[in-house]
């Protein structure tokens, strides 16, 4: 079973590509999509779009896992990294995936077992379960990792959140 | 020279297609796309984008003019709405549109003249301009032909405003 994990965004977009077998987990990819502000807006959303498409024809996997989006103080940013979590919605389910959604609560009690972990231990998790040699950078990628094994979790437990 | 209008949305999409030949507009077809509530999420972004493509093989507009998003009260309604406009500026995009958009004053503006225009002016001075026997309904197809004829009339006073 293989998951894409995407931590939203518009000028930084986490990925990350796992594979589940039994309890293991094995990073295939993660990394990040980025555009550049000087590009314009329909550019950007149509960069990530191919980008996305062109991972998930690479690594097939079955599944998105997305967080879900908070509404931050900065409302014109908000609405772009909106519109670009639409954008990045379509490029999956265009290609056949099933659509999750977990908010940063599940995340972080499934990566770390404890709902109020910081960035620094859900980080130091994720480089344990995948048994890296360095936590993920940037962030972003790092978030897109949890994403994906908060799902990986999910699924065993049977307590998956497909999106509605 | 043909131009596709959108009233974004998530439930109602309002979408128009215009005709500009010289001073004069004809109106090729007007109308919404609608997703029900009860369809996943992914699956309404996935509909409305293929309705779009839809749309633009059919007519093959050059430009898209689309409203620009201000947030409204409702966070969650505001965040799925502006996922769907990434969606629809993507479905443009990607169809080789150049993508326009407009503020309702200056769609207000351009269509009676006067920033502070009702609802029921704006449809009035839509159903003159366009030669119709009623006014387009719903509101968001009546809106979606309104950003259009901005967009139309913009281009003659070179004031058009590429998204960026």
């Amino acid at each position: 079973m293989i998951i894409l994990g995407i931590d939203p965004g518009i000028a930084t977009v986490g990925y990350s590509v796992i594979e589940c077998i039994g309890n293991k987990y094995n990073p295939l990819d993660y990394g990040v999509i980025t555009t550049p502000p000087d590009m314009i807006f329909p550019e950007r959303l149509a960069k990530i779009n191919r980008e996305i498409v062109k991972l998930i024809r690479e690594y097939k996997p079955e599944d998105l896992a997305i967080e879900e989006l908070f509404f931050n103080k900065n409302v014109k940013t908000a609405i772009m990294v909106a519109q670009a979590r639409g954008v990045e919605v379509l490029s999956c389910v265009n290609e056949g995936l099933n659509i999750y959604e977990y908010t940063p609560l599940q995340i972080k009690q499934a990566v770390t077992g404890y709902g109020r972990a910081d960035k620094n231990q859900i980080q130091q998790m994720v480089k344990i379960l995948l048994n890296l040699k360095e936590i993920p950078k940037p962030d972003d990628a790092a978030d897109a990792v949890a994403v994906a094994l908060c799902h990986g979790a999910s699924l065993k437990f049977k307590e998956s959140f497909l999106m509605r």
